[in-house]
């Protein structure tokens, strides 16, 4: 039945012409002899007009009765409207009433954010969560875009696994039939054993953290894009991540107009971060404009929220702070070659006070120097045994960092809230729907 | 550094240049005055030929002694050769070792199954194993181009759910903090929300059955493609899934062809897979077709692989299977409107005996319908609150299917075991490495 159906999107190829919508109702108004109905049918929204001069008086009640997420098959003319913000209406010839909607429950009035996603099956429908899933949707593609343009093998990491990458304290348990097993909280170890086969990978798959925060920033399941390159030192892969961060943008300006518009996000401040190249700011550099500007923080100190808004407000577009000090970075990351307290490495930190928005670093190369960090840092090397043997046969200089999907759609989109960029979110307190 | 090699894939386009190549050796022969070394840098597979009449002792000494998986970056010449499968060959000029070898596990004699999955991380860099990720690739780049150009948004559904879609046998437990939770079997019912609020949808991504069976169709950890369509009948959703499998097979025709000449794939096979549209066989006559061919089975009888077989091989083609027994179908699948017994369903089945690559129905409409089916099937209906909503407000004929990434790529790929199709297979024994 589909194929009969005009799309509302596609409405503005129609001028004139007597089309057949299959839509929702998403809200209407109207007076005794006109009625205006918002529909909606997944690609668009358009106003339906219904006037007692066009159609019958049975039909206008139909139209004068019908209720919010009634789904309906109309009929009716495409006309140009040039007050409407879509630019186009529908003059009603019929209607007919195909799932009844009683008593539905987000109403045109405000409800609680708890609310909300407690009915996320139904919030989807409304504006704002549409208007941010097909940003996400352009990103998805944008992503894939990018990575198979340059040359890149999708190699997915496995979900299920026997260790912990990054330390247990953090992992989700999963009882593997008769083994103990974890989620994946990242899926970068793999994605260097695909280097060393395919040169250059890229992971994108969900990833969790039993982290118990409840930040502003935080899904405790979340979509990661993990690329890994072969022979790359990390000043390309710096170049090709904000690359990819700037085609990102491009893409959410060049399709989503109509969206960025819903969620009142200024163009021009989304232009900016198309251009290239990205500030650069090393660790060294961002405490001292930290200190000079009275923040608490020593040298050695992890950036927290504070700290990451106020150097990314020191540029107008992302910003990447260099070579961490070791301590508080992973243990694969490579060891600067003139200094012994830092590593290779850079995370990319948003504008706005979205934060990091990717981690990545040069890899070390070296079997007995990674052998070793793994035993300072209290892992077990048996759990890294096949990791280590990347080091023994042909070890080469790679480079790779990882995108946290759902942070870049927050920032893009311009939200408050992390939880607004995946259809269904994981939180502390949040499993359902 | 990656900016200053050529990919072997690119040589072609070389000839008679002297390049430089990032490489693995991957294996060598040779005589007392010239060496073959096979070089593989992930985008292809070349011949680079040390002659002492072009390089000096010390040169011609590395490759005399260089072992299987040391890198290496390799100066030479491209050259035509006819005789080389790849056309071309590279006249070494030096060699250069960077990372060592030693006793490479897996060596070019016969090796286990097991022996090989445990190395895994290894493994990748086989001629076979790489060949099939690479038909992998495409496969997930043409599930997307499809859907993508077909007007469908990617709504991914949550790996981490409260509820169990299709009972609770099968299921892998999570401890989600201080919840009992499950890892998601499937997509589909998440796929049907967002079908109300896009129009068309898709998820793709990891999903997992903790099934006890050990055949070389299963695996426990599998990527799903669940499409999902609003104001669409069975019919129409045939005619996409079907040219949906004809768009992936076209896709490894165009991209792959040396991975299946690697693989011995016979190419004029596959091409009738592109041909449309596939046979459609009912329940009812696969029944007779069994009977009369003397097997044991009876109306109401779901099918095992060995009459899945049989059926396929019936045809040319992959064929649809049609309007199974209520009794042995999922809850949400449509009643048929002139009989009881049945429901609007249909399997794929590929041909060659892979057996089922894509299970599909249209789904019921009623609230009332589906609340008792769920109750028959002795289902919580609370688990099922949220999605019942669907059919309160606004509920349209739809229709949906899903895919098992892995059976497509076993079947396209004509491999054995399904366990070669996916990076890391998660297996009843297996979730290392």
């Amino acid at each position: 039945m589909s194929e009969k159906f005009t799309k509302i999107k596609d409405l503005p190829m129609h001028d004139g012409e007597e089309v057949l919508v299959g839509a929702w109702i998403r809200q209407k108004r109207g007076s005794k002899k006109i009625a205006f109905l918002q529909l909606r049918d997944g690609s668009g929204f358009v106003q339906a007009v219904v006037s007692l001069d066009e159609v019958d008086q049975a039909t206008f009640n139909i139209a004068e009765h019908i209720k919010q997420e009634t789904s309906v098959v109309v009929s009716g003319v495409v006309q140009e409207n040039s007050r409407d913000s879509f630019g186009y209406e529908l003059s009603v010839k019929s209607i007919q009433i195909i799932g009844e909607s009683n008593d539905y429950p987000i109403t045109p009035k405000d409800h609680g954010t708890d609310f909300l996603f407690e009915h996320r099956h139904l919030y989807l429908r409304h504006l704002k969560p549409y208007a941010i899933m097909k940003i996400r949707n352009t990103i998805i593609k944008a992503t894939y875009d990018f990575f198979w343009n340059n040359g890149f093998t999708k190699i997915d990491a496995p979900i299920i696994t026997s260790s912990a990458p990054e330390g247990t304290s953090e992992l989700f348990p999963v009882k593997y039939f008769e083994q103990d097993a974890y989620l994946s909280q990242t899926g970068q170890l793999y994605a260097e054993a695909g280097a060393m086969a395919f040169g250059r990978v890229f992971t994108f798959g969900p990833t969790f953290r039993a982290e118990k925060s409840k930040t502003r920033r935080h899904l405790n399941e979340f979509w990661m894009i993990e690329p890994e390159m072969a022979y790359t030192h990390q000043e390309e892969s710096l170049e090709i991540q904000e690359k990819y961060i700037a085609s990102l943008v491009q893409a959410v300006l060049d399709n989503n107009q109509s969206e960025l518009k819903m969620l009142d996000r200024d163009l021009d401040v989304l232009k900016k971060y198309t251009i290239l190249p990205y500030p650069r700011l090393s660790y060294d550099q961002a405490i001292e404009k930290l200190q000079a500007a009275n923040f608490d923080v020593q040298w050695g100190d992890d950036f927290g929220s504070p700290e990451e808004t106020f150097i990314s407000d020191q540029f107008e577009q992302p910003v990447f702070v260099t070579n961490y000090p070791k301590a508080v970075k992973a243990f694969y990351m490579k060891r600067h070659p003139d200094r012994d307290d830092v590593v290779i490495s850079a995370d990319l930190l948003a504008p706005e006070g979205y934060g990091e928005i990717i981690g990545g670093s040069e890899r070390d190369t070296d079997f007995n120097y990674l052998e070793k960090r793994i035993k300072e840092q209290g892992l077990n090397p048996q759990d890294y045994s096949w990791y280590l043997d990347l080091r023994k046969y042909g070890s080469v200089p790679h480079s790779g960092f990882g995108l946290g999907l759902e942070r870049v759609i927050t920032w893009i989109a311009g939200q408050d809230h992390i939880r607004e960029a995946i259809p269904f979110p994981r939180t502390l307190n949040r499993i359902w729907p």
